[in-house]
């Protein structure tokens, strides 16, 4: 089958932002390197302000702009719509689309609280009834590192999981500073670090483990409780010079909880806007009884795996330069040691969304998997405002098992 | 003052395994490196077995042998007792010491138990008042990279402290059928990770940022229930092959701790026995608003350090090589880039307690600090018995500051 | 101005292999990230074989195809050539393309031998007069690491240069059963190891310190002499299964040199295709009198500074993580901390190709600098066929300053 | 055997400075951690300062001190001396030392010149056949990382080997003002970085690799051509305050060459005092056709292995931490991940030459080892004296294998 000969899917975008700017760089390249079995049409951008949004579709490269979102999903050469807009809009913007038809791939957090995320995940069943496939923007499950660390996983290599360790840390909000900007503000963003950078290290140790978190005791901290006003959310007055006035933060600066596995491993999370120094630190170790890997998201191209199984004389952590043919998405790009970069990751969800589509499969994860990993933020948040009380996720089954108190005593 | 014109410090030691090794190789070279106020004499070891005690004391350097540290207690020749044994034996062998007049010198931790602890405290505030000296082996203290991260905390270079994070990480049991030793045995040990290498970090933590820990929620785990009954357990008919009676593990395999420090940062930390591949990593990251500092012991001679107020141009962690002449001890060993080991901790202790038992002052880390470092301990077992729920560290004045709900809401 | 307002670069690009991939990914985003003053337009790929150029242009995103690169040049739509076929074609199509006045960007190395890229410096200058502009494609330059340690040298941050160490570690050809493809055949690619990943270093060593080299001392070697004849290279009859026929490597597999820079540095070079396990490690390290740089592409964000004017308590290699906004090209693309990949270079490389044209600047590296990389390239296979004779590069006005004997005796 | 029954082995050494202190370090630990045959005493020490010489003694653990090495050498009590004086004096104190009947330890490099270390070797040929020993102290042949290097390449795991890339760093002299200390003068020194830390590298080089180097082409540098002369150097006028009189430096400050190993590999050296940053790094990669290696002595408890058998999905450079009790020396310390120091290598150094005595055999390096890295050091000398000219290692018969020139043409 030639490219000529392929089917055209046409995409439609809410968003133009940070998010908006990675998914187009994704769907405007992802054909040149991947085989697709049919071929994405960047058919048109959806934004507030005509202007803006119209200069954005140029330079991004949509053939056309909307200023309504409903519009584009009424339009007919639109078959997926993916959703770049902060949370506080997913749920509506992607039950909609999904209730016309329309395929959907949402960023991450699914959705702000529990109940938004709930109604979608029932709008992702009833769609799929009907052939329209919905997914959620986790995209560093398309690192080829952490890919290729799910695969060792599922091979055995690891063994039992004992432990889980996660940190995702950041520092852009060290400055007391830095503006109260919609990222601060708990009725758009829902909630800070947690739901933010800590959604993905809740969703990257659950997709390389394989299992669920079951319950957490957590502790959320905001260093800073009062910032400049951001003159977006401050309205014409803000922008007088010299302006001093400060409101509230309503979110998380950090978050840290302690969790267990389905699977019996102790799981340690921390997610953090002020770890200085950090700009983009993801950390993910796994320790099991026949290996342990360990990732960082600033040397993503690599993957450190320790074989149990080796003599000790010759085992040790081994830095895999995750750029051989045989890695996964790796071999459509460059040669080996040919590093890639953060973007590729979005090429890489686009490619699987693409196949899922065409194949009539569901695509991971899944707005399902999105639910969990808002129940798992709910019970850190609920632990949190209990002084760390020992909270259950929501849904698992096996969330009996509290903690074991052990024969110590002190 | 010439070596030969220095008054004598006779030691006596207590215990000759791992740690009896390590302060003995101290006690030997201290004084060839460091001009030493006093010349220790290796005056006497004391040990059980007769046989055994006499070879280990020939191989190790003491001049003689006791078989009853009671004995060692009453030589007029020791002024310094050395306590190597397990955490059981600490209070009644340093109380009795200290009532005698003697110096002393534990390993940690300082005892098994709160009570313990107190009283061993309590008996070096007496002693103290005679001139005797008392000090805690957290050894890790005198790793010149961990002294230097003190001496930036303390010159401002950290800012306000926001996270700690602090992990011990081991792996020597994690097969199923390694046997089980005292380090596994609750009334020997006290606990498992917790009190061995969770000790390290607790105080290493709290050393460097000169916080306390105010309260803790924390989660313990023992993944192998039973294991073999290791022969010097088990008495004479242990060692009969084929052997396959078990017995119970009644300490922790691993421990995870949040918490929060007198100083308002979150700490969060980990000690565990399962983390395959990692033999002996002693992690400690500190963020600032000023600065971030990072540490791992498995490469000690190292210092990670951010500096914030660099031009964000050139700044990045850099790795001190703390090997220089104006670093902690350092200018006493080799040129720069002669890299120290393990063992040189200890020296370093000896050389530290020595010189404050001349000069007449209080060494650190006191009886007061191995006695706070238990409280801790005792919080986390309890925390942990109760699944996780928050819990005040005994004698943190401000622990009143609960954690903190914020605005957040899943 | 507005995108639409901006004038059309069309651009012709001959070749679509590896090269030719990279290419078409730059000029398919630049315009997406980069601010342009005129808006690249993917006129047409150029290649012999009329289906798969086709698909190729298809594939990568060019409007349309020719099979005479002839034709791309008679082309009024064509302004821009991109030349992307091995070296062995580079002077007739550039000389033809600038003498049509089309602006030129040429793959390295410029050329095979001395003589082509003469001629093709020759035709830069003419062309230049004209307002054409040529380019060589020494990407790394573009690495925003590289672009700052560049910068830190135009500072002074270094002081004066004393050392280069340039390493560039490939293993692609370690299996003496790997096929004689053809950069492993004189006729087509020049040389082996030295003219492919030596010319990078070369041109990286010289960009970063602004100094040339002005001689140098080597050794070449081709281990494994023989090697089974490629398919495409041996006819149709090589396809037999079976077939056993080896053809003699007529290029290095590793080149060695030592040399001497213009500002008084010795500099050490390596490239090699046997340098197993290392996929491809371009490592660069400059020690100067007053500070020290080190680079490895296949960690391409991070850079090593040393700050030699630093208290030495606190100096350190920093690793400054090249993602800020403050960094070469960075600010154009995502947050610090989300780091970019190996194709990234190129789009930079447009970007600066593109500005140059539209502001009548020559760009760099320039025709002229790709000439004087082929004369160290030169240099180098002349002083190994002379056992290692210190061989000046031509041109290095002051290399008479042959290595001076020091007062040593052995 | 208990240890008090085991033989004496009565020890002088001569010199107290750098190397004084660390083979002291040495002697006063081995027994502690190793089962030796015969118990070193640290008989007597040698120097020219009464003074100085006693109060060295009494600190390192010597029982007593000598003014005049020859009055060493004639004790009764002395079966071992220990060379720790510049190379200059040497060949003197050795040869005597081995013709009076006892054991030699020299440090490195062996002597000044070809010739006393041709004298030397006779010496110590001599000398066994009458059952004494000598041994050169390459004392980085004993850091364990490097002992398992020699094994693995001994087991076959590198295969074929085709690159050696050594560099031994430094920078303590890059200040112009640093003083004309006896490292620095060619008459005390033979050479400068080539002979104190190039001959470490080669050393080490050829030691793990089994093969030798035949032949070199170099470059020689001094950067820096006058110093201020040192107080101990200039006599007691030189003390006055603003003296500003400075002496030639008449050593190299860096040395550079390429060089063919016996086995037909290419190796890479470089020996320099102007690494600014670089304290003491000595770093060792070598590759072969079935695997790598990688090691630097400022993290001397790792090294890097990769296995090229390995499936190359999780293939990559593993970081052996070379602890464990299967590991060369690591056994007799600590427990795993308990990292050793710089000194070490010197402690191991005497367990073997201990070992080597009691049991009548050659210990290694031998003096003939030393003798040969002279001859390098030699052709390196003469080499750099002809502008890079190849130069065949004196005693390599091979080394009629000159540089084979290759066929490419530049």
């Amino acid at each position: 089958m030639t490219h000529a000969s392929r089917p055209t899917l046409g995409v439609g975008m809410v968003g133009y932002a940070f998010m908006g700017r990675a998914h187009s760089q994704a769907w405007r390249n992802t054909a040149a390197f991947f085989d697709l079995p049919c071929t994405p049409a960047m058919v048109a951008l959806a934004g507030r302000s005509r202007d803006q949004v119209s200069a954005a579709a140029e330079r991004l490269g949509w053939a056309s702009a909307e200023t309504d979102w409903r519009e584009l999903i009424r339009r007919d050469d639109v078959h997926v719509v993916d959703i770049c807009t902060p949370g506080d809009t997913h749920a509506e913007i992607a039950i909609a689309a999904l209730d016309a038809g329309k395929h959907v791939l949402c960023e991450k957090p699914l959705a702000n609280t529990v109940a938004e995320a709930t109604a979608m995940a029932e709008a992702a069943g009833r769609a799929a009834a009907n052939g329209v496939r919905a997914m959620v923007g986790f995209n560093y499950r398309r690192v080829p590192a952490l890919a290729l660390a799910r695969g060792l996983v599922l091979d055995g290599r690891l063994g039992t999981i004992r432990h889980v360790r996660a940190q995702y840390l950041q520092d852009w909000i060290v400055d007391p500073d830095f503006p109260l900007v919609w990222r601060l503000e708990a009725d758009k963003a829902g909630s800070g670090a947690l739901g933010d950078i800590g959604a993905h290290i809740i969703d990257a140790a659950q997709y390389v483990t394989g299992d669920r978190l079951i319950g957490v005791s957590a502790l959320l901290e905001t260093f800073i409780k009062e910032r400049p006003i951001a003159q977006a959310s401050a309205g014409l007055d803000a922008t007088v010079d010299g302006d001093d006035r400060r409101g509230r933060v309503t979110v998380d600066d950090a978050a840290l909880f302690a969790g267990r596995m389905s699977g019996g491993a102790l799981a340690s999370f921390e997610a953090t806007r002020f770890a200085t120094g950090r700009k983009n630190v993801l950390r993910l170790e796994i320790n099991g009884s026949a290996g342990s890997l360990a990732f960082d998201l600033e040397s993503m191209n690599e993957l450190s795996f320790y074989d149990h199984t080796e003599d000790p004389r010759t085992a040790g952590f081994r830095r895999i330069l995750v750029t051989e043919p045989s890695h996964p998405y790796a071999g459509a790009w460059w040669p080996p040691g040919h590093v890639l970069g953060y973007e590729h990751t979005f090429t890489h969800e686009v490619k699987d969304f693409v196949e899922a589509i065409a194949s009539g499969t569901d695509p991971e994860p899944s707005f399902a998997d999105g639910l969990q990993v808002q129940r798992v933020i709910s019970a850190v948040t609920h632990s949190a405002a209990h002084h760390g009380a020992w909270t259950a996720v929501e849904g698992a089954e096996d969330a009996a098992r509290a903690p074991s108190p052990t024969a110590t005593t002190g």
